[in-house]
Parts: structure tokens; sequence; C-alpha cells
């Protein structure tokens, strides 16, 4: 039998992928309950022991327009960063900035990096920051020049960059567009946020290729949701196109309010699940992820969309009496 | 923009899939409630009005084993041939047949082709037939001389073909050898089922392989659970291997005993979605069989695992106000 990491070698994907988790942000942000800052922290904390290396913690934004976000200065002071302080697999704790303000309190906070966002197609970016895309980009400009004072890292993400809810397909020049304006401003990483379930193979492919090809050098990462099923078919597209950052949420946290009985972002453990068969490695505990899956799931109250937590390992053995029947 | 038909042939994807509907059989045999004959013949009327041609309809097991399946003889009777009766694009109706008894059941009710099915894992195949592989394959003689005798084609299943729930790893020499005596049966059909969700990309390309380099000729299919998540990325996997007739049940229909909260087959409708939106033909009209997917909900009576269905097409747009927020 061919070991799986022969098969990430022939197929030519990445050998390490970096795993980034978004429950905390993207997968909470639409929880009408809040979550309390301590479960917030925990949650951090106990997927940082598993192996997470990478969260985007939290969103510097009113915390009128989104309460459950009103605790993002607590939730970063209050991450356990003292296994990894200072060594090379330090914590990055990343936060949504949306404007100058939430750029002082995100570097007052002490945040790793922050995350500035626009939408690829304007209707949306008009609905979700109520003001054009032009307006957003230059907006980022004192955001930036924030961060560069702090020291802090900038990357910017592109949401609908797969299709938008109100104008349908989103042409590829306008994704090129957005990252080289995000270039223009020293920001080298960029997220294309599949924000209402819209990505597919093909245009993952093209959407990646096209990148490389107009903004070189630029560092990419995708974020997919799983509201039409998919979601791992476009992150295995994506290792085709040797992208190895990926964004996912625990246990498939989150929703898209276009699509009320959908699921949200793709689940934690079922991406590291698919990634560790194929032979790529994320130094992450498939275990100890399914167990926060399951704990996610108490905390929100509800069953949450990720199928590893529920299923267990591939390898977990029944004994031949555990069941009635055996499946036809 | 790249159209997906060029992203398919690009990839060397097979530009036509066979999607094999499942549901009828695969699907609800688990359920516990019966589900009324008329819904199940109504259910595959629909589906093939929709365009699915192929159906696994049935099982001529006995009505003690499995009592969803009691009414093998007239689900085959009541559904109507007649649009395409005799057309190339004709419906065809198989039935798993596991004995003699089966075989002769299933000829007397008219079925296209027999699924003779048995476990590439000795414990499995015991647990679920009661006898060993070697013992099912030399039974199947009896039932493959019945079928010749009426005319009706003969396939083979084999069930934990990428993992077992009591034994681990299946080797891949096992299916090799099970294929090899099918073939001395004349059956030249394999399908290869992922009985409890342990199919991953690797042992897919793997499987694939042997069997055509071991087996020249055959023809194979593939049948995933998507109990661990990864069911449509095991699908991009086998298209990648140029494997072009997938199994699936309208809705995720399904489930398997070993893992309880875990999910069934793999979605029709998003296969469905998933194989059109990469440039390849299936024939299918996906808004039908969404819509059939949440009449099985209701027929069902609980939520069903399929996205599509509840997300609505790709480029359903929204109008600006049906949100208060957009997603962030």
């Amino acid at each position: 039998m061919s070991t799986s990491s022969d098969f990430a070698h022939e197929r030519d994907f990445p050998r390490r992928v970096r795993v980034v988790e978004v429950g905390p942000r993207d997968g909470l942000q639409s929880e009408a309950g809040f979550v309390q800052t301590r479960d917030k922290i925990a949650l951090i904390d106990d997927l940082a022991a598993a192996g997470i290396r990478e969260f985007e913690a939290t969103s510097f934004v009113s915390p009128r327009a989104v309460p459950q976000m009103r605790d993002a200065a607590e939730v970063i002071a209050g991450v356990d960063r003292s296994a990894t302080n200072g060594q090379a697999n330090a914590l990055r704790l990343t936060a949504l900035v949306p404007n100058p303000r939430g750029a002082t309190a995100a570097a007052g906070a002490g945040v790793d990096a922050m995350v500035v966002f626009l939408s690829a197609s304007e209707s949306h970016n008009r609905k979700n920051v109520n003001r054009s895309r032009e307006e957003s980009l230059r907006g980022f400009l004192e955001v930036a020049s924030i961060a560069r004072e702090a020291g802090i890292a900038v990357q910017g993400a592109i949401a609908t960059a797969f299709g938008c809810p109100f104008e349908g397909e989103v042409p590829v020049g306008a994704i090129v567009d957005i990252a080289k304006g995000y270039r223009q401003l020293g920001i080298t990483h960029v997220t294309l946020g599949d924000t209402t379930g819209m990505a597919t193979p093909p245009l993952v492919a093209e959407r990646c290729r096209a990148l490389r090809a107009e903004v070189p050098g630029i560092e990419i990462a995708l974020h997919f949701h799983n509201t039409r099923g998919i979601g791992l078919a476009n992150v295995y597209a994506g290792l085709h196109e040797g992208i190895d950052i990926f964004e996912s949420a625990i246990a498939g946290l989150g929703g898209c309010p276009f699509a009320p009985g959908a699921t949200g972002n793709i689940a934690t453990e079922d991406l590291v699940y698919l990634l560790e068969e194929c032979g790529i490695e994320t130094g992450i505990d498939l275990e100890q992820v399914s167990r926060m899956a399951r704990r996610m799931e108490e905390i929100i109250g509800r069953t949450l969309p990720g199928q590893v937590s529920k299923a267990g390992p591939r390898l977990k053995l029944s004994q031949l009496d555990d069941v009635a029947t055996a499946c036809g």
C-alpha cells in the first residue's frame, strides 16, 4: 500500500498546511446568545493545546453592531500564551479591524495581526460596512499606518470572493484589483472568503492562479463555508493549486443570513482529518480537536455540523456484538 | 473566465457521470419507521422525472431481517417506466439480492440488474450475512445462473471496501481478489462501498488503480458515505482517477449503526451540484432534485444532511433588504 505522504507528493500537494481557527470570530459572530468571555478564552487555549497556532480570535467592531464581539480586548488579553511565547511556533492571534478606531483598540489589546476586509462586490460591501469598495480601501491606509507604528502585521480579507448573494458572479478581475490595492498598502497576505458558500473547484483554481500571476509573491489563504456541502472538495481543489493556508471553525460553527438552514464554516476537525489522511501535516491532534467540537456543542446548546467528532477516528474499532446488524 | 468544462478537460475528469440513486434501498434500509410503498415509488418516479436514470430501488432480502424492504416486488412493479421505456436512456432499476431465493424473486419482479454483495473483511461479512466471504462468492454462482436464464445483468458490490469497523484497515489485495472472483462469475461491474465512512482520497486512488491494473476491463462505481464529512472530497479524488459512476442518496439519507450521530450516504443533490459546477454532465435537474430532498425530509419527519436543498441554487440572488446585516 502506498503511504499517504507518497500520495501528497505525487499530487504536488503542500507537505504542511496552516489551519487557521476562525470559530471565535466568524463562527460565533452570528450566534444570538452571548458566549461567555471565559468560554471563548478556554476555546482558544484548548485548541492551542491541541496544536492550533493561528486564530482569528475576535473582531474590534462596534459593540452595538456585533454585540457578540464586545469582549474583544478581554479575549486577546485572556489567552494563555505562556506555553509557546517567544518560540518559533508561538500563538498568532489575529482580529478583524474595520477602521482606525478598531485598529487603535486592537493595537492596545496586543493582537499579532490586524485583518482588514472588504467585499469583492460593491453591493455587499455597502450592505456590510456602508461604504464603497474604494472608500474601504482608502480607509485602510490609516489602519495600516496605526499598525505599522505599533509594529503589527496587517492582512487583507476579501469577502464574497467567489460570488455575491446580491450580484451573483463576481469577476476574477475584482479580486485581483483588490489584492493589488492591498499590496499597495503593504499587505502581502490575502484571504479569499467564501462568505455565502458560492465557491466551486473551477473558481478556486481560477482565482488562485490569477492572483499568483498578477500579484506575484502574494500569500493566499482560503476560507470556505460549507453552505452547499462542497467546502472540503473546494479545499481539495485548493491543495491542487498548492494553497497551504485554510481557515475553518471548530465543529462547523457559523452561518449565513442568506441561507438559514445551511451550515457555516467548514469544520476544523473535518478539515484536519482530510489533510492528515492525505498525508499533509497540520501539527494538530485530531482527537483533542474533536473533543473541543463536542464541547462547543454543549456551549452553544445545539448540534453542530462537524462530522468527525460524531463518528470518531477512522480506525476506532467496534466489537462484533456492539450492533445488532452490520450495514448492508 | 475559463469555463467549467475547460476545467474538467484540463483535469482529465470524465465529461459525463452516471449518478446512481441508492436512497430507496441503502438510504431507507435503516429507517425504523416503514416508508409507504407509494412514497417509495413516487420518490423514484419524481427523481426519474428530474433526470436520474439508475436506481438501487430495493433489496430482495428476508422481510424478517429488513422489514423496510418487504415491499420489494411492489416497488419494482409500481415505478412508471412509460416515459423512457425501450429508449436508450431507459430507467435502470437494480436490487440487492443476497441468495438464490432473492434472485428468483428479483427476476420475477423484473429488475434490470441484480446486485450481489459481500464484505471485503471476513468479520463484517459474517456479521452481515452469517457466512464466510468464500461461501458468499460460491453462493453467487447460483444467483448468476438464475439471472442469466432470465436475461438479467448481475453487478457486484464490495462492502467495507475502504476499511472495516471490526478489523480496521482492509488490504487492497482483498478488494482485488473479490473483484477477480466476481469476474469469474461473469460480473464486470464492481461497486466499492464505503460502508462506514472510512474512505480517504489516497485509498480511493490506490483501490481504483489496483482494480484497473489487475482486473482489466472492470467497470468501477464508487459509493461513499459522508460519515466523517469528506464524502465529496472522495468523489473529487475519484474523478481524478477517471471514475464516472457514483452512488448517492437523496438528501443524504442513510446511516450507519457504528456511528449513531453521523450522516449517511453522500447527498444526491450535493453530488450533482459538485459535478455540474466542475463542468461534468449528469443530465439531472438540480432544482427538481433539491425539491425531492425537501420532500424526503417531510416523509421521514426530520432534517436530513443534504445542503444544497437548504441553501438553494448558487446564483439564487437575495434582495438588499432581505437581511438585516450581511455576513462579515
